[in-house]
């Protein structure tokens, strides 16, 4: 199994149907058509459909059916980093090496091709369940959870917290509280998606959902510490700017060392929440890999 | 039958409907609660939902059934105000004779709110179609009418409009189709969720949409009139203040008498699609009222 090159054709799979929900207009509003395609098109590892796909696949789906699903995350995930890197946010202009969506955009442009991403992916969930590639309930559970681990509870409370805690010196707890709402929400959301799209059983679901959380908080230490220690080129961002934005994260309450033994843990305990399934071979090695990665 | 008495009588289904789904809470992340709250709790007439189940009680249903969906279009309606608020938009100080949620919280803090509150009506109208309050079927077509309305085609793509044509005089027909989107699309939506809501027929639903599409081109013809006419302490936010953010109105393109002139063609057209339904006296009224209002 080369993890690599399972990933590159979930992530395929996923850009080409993003081209097809998403396709280049010529009309009027076509300003904000093409701020949304930029982003989503960005590239980036495709994590997310990826979960979401392999976890259908494992509970005896198949992948294609959680690919409407896939497109959904990768919009929402898309449209919280638009927003994310907004002057008002964390006032990045850079994105993966190009310029974040408000340079290349303007703003007022970028704001909305955000709030576009954020309603999209429940129009591509219900279609995948009035046209019966997902079962009606089940587009609805999807629906309903990934606007809670979306909204208030999950990703935008973590935001929230992540601009309350600018210039302070929050306890570790506080810090894992925000990740876990920050970033772990979402990845819960696609391994369990995955599941709820093949029809598996809640302990499935659970179990996914864990593992989730598990690689979230090691995949958001993992930021903190390459934030630090990478290579500006590798990483396609400068380095050294959670220290800039005033952002005490992890690394900074815990050191690098314990900070990697910690990603270490977590991706050992995620790990084992796999034994709920069989034939993880591609998901025990994404685990590993997103551990060792460099950007 | 008392027109406003009976839109106070939404008013207050929704107002307390609404506290129910986002109750104040003690949490780190209470700040874009209380922003959400803020701005959905500073009143306006509750237009929008208030059509919604007003169209599930003509279509025979019960107001109450269609509840969750007039909360969803109420926060869908609130976080584009907020957004339009933004510096990078409208950069509006006030709204409804308060300060604007980003005035009162905060730039960063009003974005993630209006971005909470764009994701929640799709967690509200997925859990009615899972608790059974509407048909799983009828969830997920409503969820798939608000965002295709709401999103690239419909409200963000008018509003997207809106930009472009700042500091522009585009002819009558661009404005026309600008509206289209930015407002009416959202009134149909209502208009014809209440319609699904009641389990009515694709006839009733089309004549309700075409309703909600005419007395929302009326309003914001309205809008534009107001702008130039009223009192400002009775529309609780400055006069003139299209002309002063580079705005080519309807009013503009017209002038005010044929704007007046159309206002009463559009209303009259719209009552008559409410030929499709009895009990109408209502949605009549309200026609009236919305063409004859001073804020």
């Amino acid at each position: 199994m080369n993890v690599k090159e399972q990933l590159l054709k979930y992530a395929r799979m996923t850009e080409n149907a993003l081209g097809k929900y998403i396709p280049s207009a010529d009309c009027p509003q076509k300003s904000v058509i093409d701020a949304a395609r930029y982003s989503l098109s960005a590239g980036g590892k495709r994590l997310r459909p990826a979960l979401v796909m392999e976890f259908c696949r494992v509970c005896g789906g198949k992948p294609e059916t959680a690919l409407p699903v896939a497109c959904a995350i990768e919009m929402m995930h898309t449209f919280s980093l638009i927003h994310d890197d907004l002057p008002c946010m964390d006032n990045d202009d850079l994105r993966r090496g190009k310029p974040s969506c408000h340079k290349a955009f303007g703003e007022a442009t970028a704001l909305l091709a955000g709030d576009a991403l954020a309603i999209m992916p429940f129009e591509v969930i219900a279609k995948a369940g009035l046209d019966k590639t997902i079962s009606a309930e089940d587009a609805l559970k999807i629906s309903a959870l990934l606007a809670e681990l979306a909204g208030f509870e999950g990703m935008i409370g973590g935001q929230t917290l992540d601009l309350e805690y600018e210039n302070k010196q929050p306890p570790l707890s506080a810090i894992v509280d925000m990740y876990n709402m920050k970033t772990c929400a979402l990845l819960e959301f696609c391994c369990k998606a995955g599941c709820i799209a093949a029809g598996a059983d809640e302990s499935k679901q659970d179990a996914a959902g864990k593992f989730g959380r598990s690689i979230g908080l090691a995949f958001q230490i993992t930021d903190d510490i390459l934030d630090i220690t990478a290579d500006e080129k590798t990483l396609g961002k400068p380095i050294g700017s959670d220290k800039e934005n005033g952002k005490y994260t992890y690394v900074s309450a815990v050191g690098i060392d314990k900070a990697r033994e910690h990603v270490k843990q977590l991706t050992a305990e995620a790990k084992e929440f796999l034994n709920e399934f069989s034939d993880t071979e591609f998901l025990n090695g994404l685990a590993g890999m997103l551990a060792e990665r460099s950007n």
